[in-house]
Parts: structure tokens; sequence; C-alpha cells
């Protein structure tokens, strides 16, 4: 695994994305994002989806030039349309407003219809903190989950974000509601090891620990069995609802098609309530966790890891596949 | 199993709550919450809990005259004290707020501390759709669940509702962040049932079926593993931080003296959009799924059952429990 700078990551995305059409304050802020994600430890939502990020655009499916545009507002709630433009651009612009409806209201929800893609949602999570307020986030998606109960894929695995500061960083969780991404799946087979609890169902119904079969059936696990699917619904029925969007059964199940989905923001601003002291209590659950005896491993806060992950990064360069990362150079030499 | 008329029951509950001191409308609001729960068929938080509510009042841990009291506010966002008032009075007050709020700007969030546990959540759930709004809510609870990793129970399985309004009925989701809770876990033993999915470990660490091992070792399994975990520390948190309240942690172990709770509430108005179509995005989805072909079982959305359940329970009675019916009807006679 060879490593680049971000200097260098950024300046080859953002180089690639002017070529391809992108203003270049735009390109700049979609590069980032793209980085932001290969930075913090998602390489699957950095740099090696960038290069399908590219096919979308070539195929029109993902539109350079839309910027997503308010189209209903009721004081603190907000309804844009994403008009198929950059799917992590748009989703930049919906919590920015979340963030400022917040700074203005107190709480402030955006929905996002006719969008592509998120990429890292956590990169919106700690956009919220980074701001300084509570961030909680959801995309649906295509179908790529069986409800409990079938085997058809009918329902998105819907990414949830909730994001809260402290101190010194920030609590972010970014979580799917499939036990195993199809990319963690991809990597377990890869290394040929068994995932470390069953995560879905193989060709003949039965829960399994093999990630190829897994990818076979088509059929992972919902989080909590039934619980994961139905909160997978939900989060799909208040995103479209919201956006007035398209629902996951309404979305191409065409990978390289998936698009005009439908996403809510919610940012909350715990400082206008006038007490500075109420983010003290993040602190407090973070050392009550750390302080837990008689534990096997050393339990974590959601993304404990991620800024360690990225301050070594920072130093020592990020981690890029040398075959994807020398053909998006490529893209950017043409 | 006896059955009683929903009125017989609401009487009963507001006869003993006016002798333990309410005042009449509260105990009939107080009354109907848990009758309610009982007729949707959740009497482990309507019937069955009613006595330990009783006992919590006689210990002083609930206060009976307490009402919730708003103590900031910015906009949409409000903060109010529970003042170990009855906790289903004081959620209901707080969804009422948060469903008065998003009528003025378009989406309202209440934040509660220092109540008592809200019996059934999706009561919540349910008030919010009646309202014509989607209504979002969590509360946190004492600590009854390992954080993944580790073994001693010390995070809550922090109940999470979410609601929209469909045309006819409602999608409400009300899941605990553990696999089972423990009144599920009850009833499994009692039958002498495996349980379908594992839901926990045993004293030796194993994944275990068996309800009783689970209930020996209080390590209830999280919901998807880590991510249940990481989802029920987040609902904790940003609960605790805008009540400026109590995080699990800090809440008493003793399930009599489980008090000071940390609770959320944001309704959504869609209809402030001006788009009176935007909801029936429910029904699509709702209908997609019931069109599902090939499922071993139909596929349910969150909830599907609970107005047939309502149906037959207001026609042929509510079922009680006939031991724990005559207590409390002899709590209405002394």
């Amino acid at each position: 695994m060879a490593r680049v700078s971000y200097r260098e990551l950024v300046d080859t995305f953002r180089g690639v994305l002017v070529r391809v059409g992108f203003t270049l304050d735009r390109a700049d802020l979609c590069a980032r994002l793209f980085a932001d994600a290969s930075r913090d430890g998602v390489p699957s939502h950095g740099l090696n989806r960038f290069p399908r990020f590219i096919d979308m655009i070539h195929l029109g499916v993902i539109d350079v030039s839309a910027t997503p545009l308010r189209v209903a507002s009721a004081g603190a709630l907000e309804r844009w349309d994403g008009r198929r433009g950059p799917g992590n651009l748009n989703a930049h612009a919906c919590m920015d407003a979340a963030i400022g409806l917040s700074r203005r209201h107190g709480v402030g929800c955006v929905a996002l219809s006719n969008t592509n893609h998120w990429m890292r949602g956590g990169n919106y999570g700690w956009q919220a903190v980074d701001a300084g307020v509570i961030g909680i986030c959801w995309t649906n998606t295509l179908a790529n989950m069986p409800p409990w109960g079938a085997s058809d894929p009918r329902v998105g695995n819907n990414p949830l974000v909730i994001a809260a500061p402290r101190s010194e960083g920030a609590v972010v969780l970014d979580m799917a509601m499939s036990q195993f991404s199809f990319g963690a799946l991809e990597s377990y087979r890869r290394r040929n090891e068994l995932l470390p609890v069953p995560g879905g169902y193989d060709n003949s119904g039965e829960l399994t620990r093999d990630a190829a079969a897994i990818e076979a059936s088509r059929r992972p696990l919902p989080i909590g069995f039934w619980k994961g699917s139905g909160l997978a619904m939900m989060l799909d029925i208040v995103a479209t609802v919201l956006a007035d969007g398209r629902a996951t059964h309404e979305i191409s199940r065409d990978p390289l098609h998936e698009t005009d989905l439908s996403q809510a923001f919610i940012a909350v601003n715990p400082a206008a309530l006038g007490d500075g002291n109420a983010l003290a209590a993040v602190d407090r659950i973070v050392d009550d966790l750390h302080a837990m005896s008689g534990a096997a491993s050393a339990p974590r806060f959601p993304g404990e890891r991620t800024l360690q992950t990225r301050a070594k990064n920072l130093t020592e360069g990020i981690p890029v596949d040398p075959e994807i990362w020398e053909a998006i150079r490529r893209m950017d030499r043409q």
C-alpha cells in the first residue's frame, strides 16, 4: 500500500474534476470531501470510489454543473432539489443550510431530493461538529437488502449519521443498516477471512459468516434482524416524505444508475439554549466508557479511531491502492 | 387471559391514580396512556407495568404533582425539566410541545431532563401521527446492556421511536437497542422457548438463544453487535446534551429508583412545506412492501399489526393478566 500526501490527493482529484467540467471552487470542495474520506480511514468512499464517480459523470447520471436549489421553506424546515448534482456537494450544501437554520432557530431540518450518493456520510457529521452543533443525517439507497421475512433486496441499507462535538474531537456514528456493507464483504472475501459475526444468508437461506456466499445471494443481514429492517424502512419513509423525493423502491437497482436519492439533514445547536456546559456531558459519557474495567478490549465510542487515523495519515501519508491511484493520476494527465 | 373493556381499564387506572394523589385530569390522561399500551398489544408497558409505577410513587421516586417546566427556549428548540413527574405525562407534554413548534417552525425539538420512564414509547409516535406530523423521539434508560467489547452493562437499551402518518393509520417504529427486552426474555423463559435468534451472552461469554442464560448474565446483545452499541451511546449523548440532564451512567441501576432520565422529542410537519401530497410516499412504500413476491412470510412495516390489534381489543376486550388486574382493582377499592 503506497502513501500519498493529503495535498497530492486533493490536487489530483481536483485536476480530474476540472477536466470533467467542474468549476474550480466546486472541484476543490468535491476533491477535499473525497480526500477526507481516505484521510480518515474510509477509502471505500474516498479514493476507491472516485473512479465510479467519474464513470457516472460520463454516463450523464451525475450532472457536474447542477447546484442544489431550495424549493420550499417553512421556518426551520427546508426542502431542496439536488437536480442530480454531485452527491457530496449537495449533501455538504444541505448540512450547511441545516447548520445555518440551527443558528437562527435552535434546530434546522433540510430534506434533499434528486441527489446522488453522498459518498462518506461521516463527512457531514464532522461538518456539523466542526461548526459546534449536533448533526443527524441519513440517506436512502438503491434496494440492496431484503426486508425481514423476505429474500428479495427491496429496502436500502440507508446509512445513518449522528454526530456530537466534544472538547477534543467529536463522537461520530456513521452506520448503514446492514451488518456489513458490500465493500466490507468484498474485503473479507479478498482476505479469505470469515466475518466476525453472521453477515447475511447464503443461497440456501442459512445465516453465514462467508462473505462470498452473501455476495452471491445478495442477502445481507439487517442489523438486529427485524429491527434494522424496520429502521431502514423508517429512514426511507421520512427522507422521502420530507424531500418529496424518490423512495428506495423507486430508485434504479443498477449501481451505475443509482440516482435521485432522498436525504435528510438535521442540525441542533445546544448553545442556542444559553448553557455552554451542556456539551460537557459528552466528555463525561466518554470518560465513563473508558473507565470500564473487566472489558475484553477497551470499549470505544463511535468514531473514536478517526482522529488517530487522521493524524497518522496526515503525518505518514494517506494509504492508497496503487492501481486505483495510478488510474486516477492517469485521468489527471489525459 | 381475561378481557376487559378499554373503558373499564381507564376507569380503574384513573381511580387508583386519584387515590395516590393525581388531579382528575392528569389521572385521566395517565390512565389512558397506560390503557393505550395494553389496547395496542404492549401490556408490558401498560397494565403489567402499572403496579411498579404505583410502587415508585409510594417510594417517592415519581412525584405525582410535578408538572414539566420549560427552562430554556430558542425558536424551535426547547429544554424542559421533568421535575421527576410521571414519565408518561412528561413525555406526552413534550411531544405536544414539539408538535406545536413544528406547526410554527416546520420542525420542533424538545429535550426533557429529570423525567421518569415513559412507559410505552410508541404512544408518543402515535401522538405525533394523530396530529398529522412525523415524530421522532428517544429516551435513555438505566445501564442495562454491555457496550460492544465489554461484559458490564454500562449503556442503556435506549428505545427509539420514529413515526409517520399514512392515509390509513401510520407507520410507527418503537425499538430498543437490545435485540430483546428483558420483558421479552422473561416471556420466552416462561414459555420454555428458545429465542428465534441469539439474544445475548451466557455467563461463559458465548452467544446464546437461551433467555434464562441471558437474564443470569445480564448481557443482552445490542442489535447488530457494535452498531446497536454505538447507536445507543449516541442516543444517550444527544438526549443528555440537549436536555442538560443525566446520562445513562449517572442513573441509578436499581429499577425501582430509575429516574432523572433524559429524552428528546422531534416533530416535523411536512404540510408546512405546502405540498399535501408528500405523505403519499408512505403509502407507496407500504404498497411496494406488500407487493413483494417470494417472501417466506409477508414482510410487514413497523407497527403494521397495531391497528388490527387495537380494533380487535376494542371489540373483544383488552387481554389482561388476571392476577395483575385483580391486584390493581383491589388498589382502586382500598
